[in-house]
């Protein structure tokens, strides 16, 4: 608590959530004072854990009255500094709002609250036969209300699009305490400005997103899993872009660095007691981890030879094929255990680059280039079917000096290189704290005014995640 | 042209573009003077067709320092009056701006100017394999540019998304005269705020598009067509959501009643002279007209029969199965005659709401309760399967006074009801002058205060596209 005038507020505030839910101590606070990004910790002033809209709005309006910086927080699983306090004052934290309102078989969509964790909402529209395709590899711990921030997308987006492209209509509440729907429940909408998808992706800035509206797919009732090595990262990538020229519509098309998999099957054996096995000859540098979904076993197969023969122009150690479900569960939880596996032994800055994936090729060339340059090392993976690759700079020996200043600099000319490709810095991870020093490399001074001029209609005086994206 | 101060500066915005691109007689100027909708028409008091974006940032900026209204235009098939010089001033036409640019196979991304015509773009496209699905009934002559300030949809949409969902990047003037840039060529973003996909929608108010980069897919190689006769309107709309709810995923899944076909029967046969046959038993109210579409017969035969099986729970006639392509041609042809049709023979008012898809059935009838109540006729058909609806009132034998008093008063009762139906005003036409007094209905203040922000962020001085919307 920073003043005695600012404590009366505080005081005000933990009676609109009631004392057990509001946190003052630094023990219960700690948590929401970091997320996943880098070794980042800030400390709010104050945590509230409101559980209606009406509740948001209430601390909302006093804190917007007395310009108190509020951080609104999902399940803090984030990348990119997105949630945290960096201006200190009060964090939301949307834990409580964790109901499944509605899942409307009929219209194929679902309302839900922010604070469902997205692989829970995931499996209760399953068991109706429905489908919710975004899956961050965060998925049994983030929220959808993070999702949302982020514009979230998981390695289905390559075949059913992000976290934007399903939601339909959203429960806000903006920095002055206004209670609005962005939109109708609709699948088609012509009806004035598109706030809905202008909120998706503000990273928490514009508004505190309090209900959502999903549509839903039917869930796909067969898929296959390949797996494919490569002698090179380029090789890898390049085969990539010949994949879905063949018109094979992938539903995941994962690119893992050789390192990527020997530091994950080293992290599963040592904290999980798991062994998943994956050939990995001294030739082999880098796989593509691919699946198929769909309704016809036939057609899965017939996709899945028009693949091989693609791969038959290509550079190719042995292909997996996995059909039966303990291979598949296996290979793709070493997949979504990248990520944990590469930042449990180091530091790491986590890079999010997507470029068109034609130019995959071009970019994994250069990060090395770029690395051997700077002196840092870098595993690399990601949802390479839409170009979206992930770049972890391992810290390991280097200096906290070196880390600071000469990386960053590595990170600058990665982000140069991107840029000329077409590309730009994040494609579901945001910019947050960690990116914002890099936005005027993937736009003009223009851009960013405008966004900034978005940001003053919906927050005047700037309380609501200041300092975050510009 | 209106003062002897504007004329001078007419004369500079005439040297800007080139005399043989200007017009500034009425008899030149009068086809800029309206669209498609209702008898809506006013004179601007200059066109100008610029052919670059520097010439259309020129026209901007000194359209802007004088404090001009300017109204860009596409190919004026606009059904909700937005390209319409309500306030005179100058009209930007974007005729001029036809060339694609690059068509890239390697990314599936295509670069293009926004005066292309969508049914060239689509053609230019399938020749190389490629799919680019939203498909407006007007595609022979509506521009890809104004598709955009829609957010047009079209049949497709309902298994493919609406232009919205191509869009990855555009270039941009803005009313102050700058040009930038909205995105990347990426698939995936969360770099900033989402500027791509709300200029989309925006129905030219924000910023006149010069160059659009589309995602594309891989064309599909099969498709069948079905027609199904229903024995009231309200048994095809539950049909509808029980379809979807199957599991199928039809790429066409449209509503028409049965005077729709009378009519667009009788127009084809005198304005084309062309005989298009559905038998219409005496108790047969309306068809859905379904298309499937993908790589495999066989999958394509399960899914009709699929769709098959749902209709034994229905009232229907015989299902037509159309597989071969003149026939298909035909029905289609039908289907997009509607709408001239409709409007050939009486002045209508074209409404395009849009629902859940399970309230159709509330929504015909009480759609044919409002006509009843206020005494007009009215066509129904469109984009079902979306829970998109068009309605046609006929103005036939209604006086002039009842069609602008009585009229629009029951066509308030249908948006107040589609709103209670968890919809809105528009799914694809955009709300333009035609809709505008309607906005209330749609969303409270606080909604339009906001859209209102973020015009005035773009559009200081209130110049580009004024009064449109809200």
């Amino acid at each position: 608590m920073e003043t005695i005038a600012n404590q009366s507020i505080f005081e005000e505030l933990i009676g609109i959530v009631g004392k057990e839910n509001a946190f003052t101590l630094d023990e219960d606070k700690f948590k929401y004072s970091h997320d996943e990004t880098e070794d980042y910790s800030f400390m709010p002033d104050l945590v509230v854990k409101p559980a209606t809209p009406e509740e948001v709005s209430a601390v909302m309006k006093k804190c917007n009255e007395h310009l108190i910086p509020v951080t609104p927080r999902g399940g803090g699983t984030g990348l990119s500094g997105g949630a945290l306090p960096t201006e200190k004052g009060v964090v939301i934290s949307m834990e409580r709002f964790n109901r499944i309102i509605e899942i409307d078989e009929l219209n194929l969509q679902a309302t839900v609250e922010p604070g469902v964790i997205t692989e829970t909402f995931q499996n209760a529209v399953k068991e109706k036969g429905l489908f919710y395709p975004p899956d961050p590899s965060s998925k049994g711990t983030c929220f959808l209300g993070g999702n949302l921030a982020e514009n979230s997308g998981g390695p289905k987006a390559v075949k059913y699009g992000v976290t934007r492209d399903y939601v339909l209509n959203m429960e806000v509440v903006l920095p002055t305490g206004e209670i609005i729907w962005t939109a109708a429940n609709v699948l088609k909408n012509s009806t004035g400005y598109n706030l809905t998808q202008l909120m998706c992706g503000s990273e928490g800035t514009l508004g505190i997103i309090t209900k959502i509206v999903f549509k839903l797919r039917p869930y796909p009732k067969k898929d296959v899993t390949l797996l494919a090595p490569f002698t090179s990262n380029e090789e890898a990538c390049r085969a990539i872009a010949a994949i879905f020229k063949s018109g094979v519509a992938p539903s995941g098309m994962e690119f893992v660095e050789r390192e990527a998999i020997e530091r994950t099957q080293k992290y599963l054996k040592e904290e999980m007691g798991e062994n998943v096995v994956v050939d990995l000859p001294v030739n082999i540098q880098a796989h593509l981890l691919m699946e198929l979904d769909g309704n016809d076993d036939e057609v899965l197969m017939r996709d899945a030879e028009t693949i091989l023969e693609v791969l038959e122009d290509f550079d190719t150690g042995e292909v997996l094929f996995a059909d039966n479900q303990s291979r598949k569960d296996e290979l793709w939880k070493l997949r979504r255990n990248v990520s944990p596996a590469v930042n449990a032994y180091s530091l790491t800055k986590a890079e999010d680059v997507v470029v068109p994936r034609g130019n995959l090729p071009a970019l994994i060339v250069a990060i090395k280039e770029i690395g051997k340059k700077y002196g840092f090392n870098s595993v690399c993976y990601g949802h390479a079917g839409d170009g979206n690759l992930h770049i972890n700079i391992m810290k390991e020996q280097l200096s906290d000096e070196y880390w600071n200043n000469e990386v960053n600099e590595g990170i600058k000319e990665i982000f140069i290189k991107v840029v000329e490709l077409g590309g730009t810095l994040s494609g579901e991870h945001g910019i947050g704290i960690a990116k914002r020093p890099y936005m005027p490399l993937a736009m003009p001074e223009i851009n960013l005014e405008l966004m900034r001029g978005i940001k003053k209609v919906f927050d005047p005086n700037s309380i609501l995640n200041p300092k975050k994206i510009f």
